[in-house]
């Protein structure tokens, strides 16, 4: 059902013209965390290396200090590790979609029924 | 506070590969019960004419029935109607969003204290 209430319920976190977090860089962070990589984790959630190193700039930017270190050079090549304040933003987001899914999942089954058989 | 809860919590209405319902289609259905045009309520919301009428088609193709009933011809040149069942679909979709926003409301308000100064 996870997978399905992302689709129904969409959470941003305004930041001025941006969006500090949502659902995209939720999923980016906790790959960071899996992957150790800011790279192997674009990779996992099919983005671009561009793509995932934008929104880690954009995140890093828009909280009150860094979610994402990234380690330069190294026998490894660099890697990156979600900071203290990372975590803590990627669990509070996770709190709100869940808060929010537990409040709307019984009127959306209902809401269902209004819909027709779905288009091809 | 309409407006930045609604720029917080997006609520789709996934119908196969399509949303049924949504913002935006919300607003258009808002839109065309105060004009009584598809047209004027594009203009309304800057949505191209073209964009309103794929909006209302997808909608009147995934619910059970159509939500907007276009008059065709006619001294006005035509005109729109939201049926019943569009009514209700505005309805219970409205009380979807104020559900998921009362929920989040609070621990939104937490959360923000994680983020720095909006960027410029």
């Amino acid at each position: 059902m996870k997978h399905k209430a992302h689709r129904i319920i969409r959470i941003g976190i305004p930041s001025g013209d941006h969006y500090a977090m949502g659902p995209g860089k939720a999923d980016l962070l906790e790959a960071i965390m899996e992957t150790g990589s800011i790279s192997a984790a674009g990779r996992k959630l099919s983005m671009s290396y561009r793509r995932a190193w934008l929104l880690v700039d954009e995140m890093n930017k828009c909280f009150r200090g860094p979610l994402v270190h990234a380690r330069l050079g190294g026998a490894h090549g660099g890697g990156a590790d979600v900071t203290e304040l990372g975590k803590e933003a990627l669990q509070k987001y996770r709190e709100l979609q869940v808060l929010a899914w537990e409040a709307v999942k019984q009127p959306y089954k209902h809401y269902v029924h209004l819909l027709g058989d779905p288009l091809e």
